[in-house]
């Protein structure tokens, strides 16, 4: 890693870190405080059917009421007191007031057992904020802070999934209010569960029969098929980016490392600063399609904990749920109860309209 | 069946059925036509990630630009063409002019073999009308009329499952245009796919483990707990109604038959007389929410065609993504992403909630 980083406590108790590629200004009068901070625990509850937990936590209905005018990812200034102490910072990590996920492990989260089966929604939520301007959207940022928001991931990662319980560490970003996102800083979130998520396991399976089959990595495969096809956004040394095959949404970019590794903490400096620029040239070709900036969300798709880490392969999936005309897609039963999606576009020509967009470097 | 039934073309030759308690009044002049309709064929494109299908239809978005002023499932009337000839109808189904599905099965649909995999998107889409009546809804159509679409359903179900190729026939109703409904006249939808989808193999693979496991039917163990709990929505001599325990809507309202059988077509006319009468009060329910009529998805979840019918049990999931106070659930990057959802509300609650809407009889 080479931004520096420093901790310190909110004045309820809660954790917070700052990732910077100069050193912190904070103002050393918000030093640690003797806060006890107790969040609400949300409820894991054994859905048989699907056999997945789902989480419980009305306590998250009161989010909204607890948003005033102030924005709480702007540094703190003067009486104005948000969620952040600092006057100034590059990245700032900090644990969300409202989890969805919180405290330590304390079930068995085999799904066997007689039911009803319930468990405390063990793991961690932070909320990562990728600049103290307000105004400045994830696309507009220069390459340089990427990297440092990539590193405060990475360290996220191996950190929080060196506790105790925590399989799988989420990082992503919901970025636009028509996607749910409730703060319009430009910020991401990492979520620590304590078990792989469902969507997650279901790559993984797919990845082990690839494996059983003989046929290697499955990443590995789909990357060698993309690079050569058609639908290739942009290309780098280190990584490919493309519209999937199958892409379910109207537009869909993944972006893969060409070498095979499991997450964010495996990547060198210079894959690291690859991504950097195509993650910030990607998401200004979705800001500048037709009917842009369109809401969209990041996922950072990693490698299990402890299980599955050589057939996992870590990449990057963007997507927008509307297209450059028209509203977004709506997810109907055909999606949500029979879980299958229709697509209306063409991937090849998503792929050749994202292609056209013009680029122009971040804020440098 | 108690509902007659009369089948008829269309004058581009699609197939629509008339269902009906009383005769059906079809105008005469409108006999079968020498109509040629191809639809535009979708492609199935295979995610080797999720390792599933995703139906790929540009077509489908000329759909919007088809729809005029006119309502297509309101009787046609004098120079007044809709898509339904007869001048007055209890229950229309006809295929959709621009289906997701459509076409004999061509492909083999194992998930095996070199990438990418395609095939013809087989299958058929029909859509089913309640009513000759534009203005009521589905929550305020007599006991007799939901009977009358029961046993419509459960003869689609029949005769699409015999369709060389078809895998599963999935029922359902989007109703509301804030989930994706284009038409507001109540209606409902039937698929026909060539292959079990995703979220139904799940449940199937739900049911075997617990099959495997010597437990039993899966869904009749649920069922048994449900109706001992706090949760019961309403309770009749054959059917069960509950939110269920991990419910992940902010309203979801599950709806089972004691009695373990696969599908609409295996119920008994007592068992389909008090599902019509269930389904009704449990959608009024809903529509006498606060904030309400909400708009809901009804998932009919039955066996598939050929395999595992013995360990599969018919039942009705129907929900709402929104509170009473509040706009919808939106979905964001945990639940997109990772799969796992976070539910605001209480189950527990929400199922005081429903039991204290009153609820008059449908228009008898």
């Amino acid at each position: 890693m080479t931004a520096t980083r420093s901790s310190d406590r909110l004045p309820d108790g809660r954790e917070i870190y700052y990732y910077g590629e100069a050193p912190i200004l904070a103002d050393p009068s918000d030093g640690p405080s003797a806060g006890h901070w107790t969040p609400d625990r949300s409820e894991l509850r054994w859905d048989p059917l699907m056999e997945e937990w789902v989480i419980v936590a009305p306590h998250r209905r009161r989010r909204a009421a607890a948003t005033g005018a102030l924005c709480p990812l702007c540094p703190t200034r003067g009486d104005d007191l948000t969620e952040i102490p600092a006057a100034r910072y590059d990245v700032a990590v900090f644990e969300n007031r409202f989890p969805a996920l919180s405290g330590p492990w304390t079930a068995d989260f085999a799904p066997v057992g007689p039911l009803p089966r319930s468990a405390a929604a063990a793991g961690r939520c932070e909320v990562i904020s990728y600049s103290s301007e307000h105004d400045v959207t994830p696309a507009l940022l220069p390459a340089a802070r990427l990297v440092t928001v990539i590193e405060a991931l990475a360290d996220r990662t191996a950190e929080l999934g060196a506790m105790p319980g925590v399989q799988y560490v989420f990082c992503f970003e919901n970025h636009g209010a028509e996607v749910g996102a409730t703060v319009s800083h430009a910020h991401g979130q990492v979520y620590a569960y304590p078990f792989v998520p469902p969507r997650i396991a279901r790559m993984r399976d797919a990845a082990r029969h690839s494996a059983a089959r003989g046929a290697g990595c499955l990443f590995c495969e789909v990357q060698r098929q993309e690079a050569a096809g058609s639908r290739v956004v942009e290309r780098g040394d280190h990584w490919t980016a493309f519209v999937p095959y199958a892409a379910r949404w109207p537009y869909e970019i993944h972006l893969y490392p060409r070498r095979h590794l499991p997450d964010l903490a495996a990547l060198t400096p210079a894959e690291r600063a690859e991504l950097a620029q195509l993650y910030g040239s990607v998401l200004r070709r979705l800001a500048g399609l037709p009917g842009g900036p369109l809401p969209y969300m990041a996922l950072w798709i990693q490698a299990p904990v402890t299980e599955d880490r050589e057939v996992f392969h870590l990449h990057l999936q963007i997507f927008t749920d509307r297209a450059g005309t028209g509203g977004p897609k709506r997810l109907a039963a055909g999606e949500l109860g029979a879980g299958v999606f229709v697509s209306e576009v063409d991937p090849e020509r998503a792929a050749e309209e994202l292609r056209a967009v013009r680029t122009s470097a971040g804020l440098e």
